[in-house]
């Protein structure tokens, strides 16, 4: 049986004021009133019925996730009593289904990709399931096909392509985020996909390749599957891992007879980390700007304006390139370049004036 | 008897949105908790009492002036139906003094200036009352003695030195706003102050002028201040007009025998017109910014910040030289260089969101 489950653990701080503790990105209804979360779920629709769509997140969003996802059933909401990186999400997933079906073949979802349209998702997914089924040994991972030399992604380098599946390719290397001139060497040898940290395997092989790895680990993750009660005390003995390195660069690697294969994903694809790709959602004006809510401005051009509150009015006055978020208690203006320092200037919001505002 | 009257009626778009209708620049209390008008009424402390102090204002900011200057008798509140210009306060003030008190002697102040210290200004001011009082044909003016070549402000040329008053001098001509260069030689010259805009005469003396240069006009205050049951029809029907306009430069330049001399004001002036005047009065951190109220930066510089909402945090991140100005009901972001052209921005913002943000 196919199952999904939606990675939403993420605390998302790039996009503060937006999210904040207790509204992390995932959740902030910025969408024509839906959540990325919200939109991830909808992707999935008759694809998987409601009984077999999980979603993993931290237990302190879970009201805020079933309110928002009221199809989702109780016992397929995971919350996870501490952040432990995407191999806790991923490790602790395919034990809860093991447990419930020995057979479960699991697609591990993000919850803050923009990914459209959705009937190229559905095909690349439904073919992910498909070389997941016919291989005991195959760790699926989803590959986007490169618009253009990204240099905050990580790559996939493909090898030989699956003789039983044209167009899907054996995973060579795992690339970090590279410089702008290996970006466009990449993008040139026609090679190399974006790696989407989206993934999809049959749940026991994934926990076989965890014992062969890291045996404490997959103990760990076997026990909680088995007496839910002991969770909030084992999870954090977890050590805080990815995927990436734990797992699927090791087996690339070789570090394992398993194998790792690479099923594509050529559509419009957005992993959104920060404002200027969260931005890329919204319709831009004649000069440049990319506005949510309600805002006015007079000779600005290239601006980010974002407003959550509509009895209030953000107007600009000729700036340029910058961003502008206006929530109920905060107000932040940068220089679109920089944007992605606001991790920092949190700290320095919640050392000044006091964590409520973080 | 002397008397002094603070003109209080502007409103003060320039300062948009911390200055709405109904809560002009005067009366915003961002001067550790005090108006520029309460400053205003201070800085006469210990000069005049209470019942010899009037305030001008527009009828509708009447309650909220009588709110903040509790000292201040109703008989001495003078609110002006529309607005006519500094023409129709000075006239109605003078006709209204010349019927209580046919020998009154009035000092017009500004109500958005900064004088600092407060000593010199009122040993200015009361050398503006001896003069005044020594003359029925002067009209004083003050002048403010430049500390640099300011491009902002209209300018006097001094003439002759008065005889009884060292110091004191006729005025030759006004000159408008000058060029950079301009600035410059008025300054190197030593023959030119700035023009305050403040004053001081005989009420009748004024009103004299008034008659010889627009008898109309001095007809309609003087039915005014016989029969305040009138003022709201009549008021009205005066000439948008300025005093400087009207009286000071033809009186100057011979139209009637009087003469215009100016008293100097040695000290800290400023003329707060717009954000980066009213900062000034802010202090100035290490990296050239201005910041009122709770805010956090990083890595801004020459920044004006200004948040009225205790409540609220707002965060500058590498920006610089912009204007941030946060209120309960709107958010300015401009650069400083162009925060002139707020005007034009309101005007967008009433058409745009509506008059209940302007």
């Amino acid at each position: 049986m196919r199952y999904a489950v939606i990675m939403a653990g993420g605390s998302g701080t790039r996009l503060w004021p937006l999210s904040r503790q207790g509204t992390p990105k995932q959740l902030l209804q910025l969408f024509d009133g839906k959540s990325l979360l919200q939109l991830a779920y909808d992707r999935l629709a008759g694809l998987l019925p409601p009984e077999r769509i999980l979603v993993c997140t931290g237990a302190s969003y879970a009201a805020a996730v079933a309110q928002q996802l009221p199809e989702l059933l109780p016992e397929n909401l995971l919350g996870e009593p501490v952040g432990r990186d995407s191999l806790g999400a991923v490790a602790w997933s395919a034990a809860v289904l093991a447990e419930r079906d020995p057979a479960a073949v699991v697609a591990m979802l993000a919850a803050d990709h923009i990914m459209e349209p959705k009937a190229k998702f559905q095909a690349a997914l439904r073919l992910a399931f498909e070389v997941a089924e016919q291989s005991d040994d195959a760790l699926v991972t989803m590959g986007v096909v490169p618009s253009y030399a990204h240099t905050g992604y990580g790559y996939l380098e493909r090898g030989e392509e699956l003789a039983d599946f044209p167009g899907v390719h054996q995973v060579r290397r795992f690339k970090e985020k590279p410089a702008a001139e290996v970006a466009q060497q990449y993008l040139a040898s026609g090679n190399y996909w974006w790696n989407s940290g989206m993934f999809c395997w049959q749940a026991r092989t994934l926990l076989a390749q965890l014992a062969a790895l890291l045996p404490d680990e997959a103990a760990k993750v076997s026990r909680m599957a088995a007496d839910p009660a002991c969770v909030p005390a084992v999870f954090a003995t977890l050590e805080p891992n990815s995927v990436d390195f734990a797992i699927m660069e090791p087996v690339s690697a070789g570090a394992t007879p398993a194998q790792v294969v690479a099923v594509p994903l050529d559509l419009d694809w957005r992993d959104v980390g920060g404002y200027v790709s969260l931005a890329e959602q919204f319709s831009v004006d004649a000069d440049g700007n990319r506005i949510l809510g309600c805002s006015v401005s007079l000779a600005a051009s290239g601006c980010i304006i974002i407003n959550t509150q509509p009895d209030h009015v953000v107007a600009g006055l000729a700036v340029a390139d910058t961003l502008i978020v206006h929530t109920d208690q905060a107000t932040l203006v940068a220089d679109i370049t920089d944007a992605q320092r606001v991790k920092q200037l949190v700290d320095l919001v919640r050392d000044r004036v006091g964590q409520d505002f973080c």
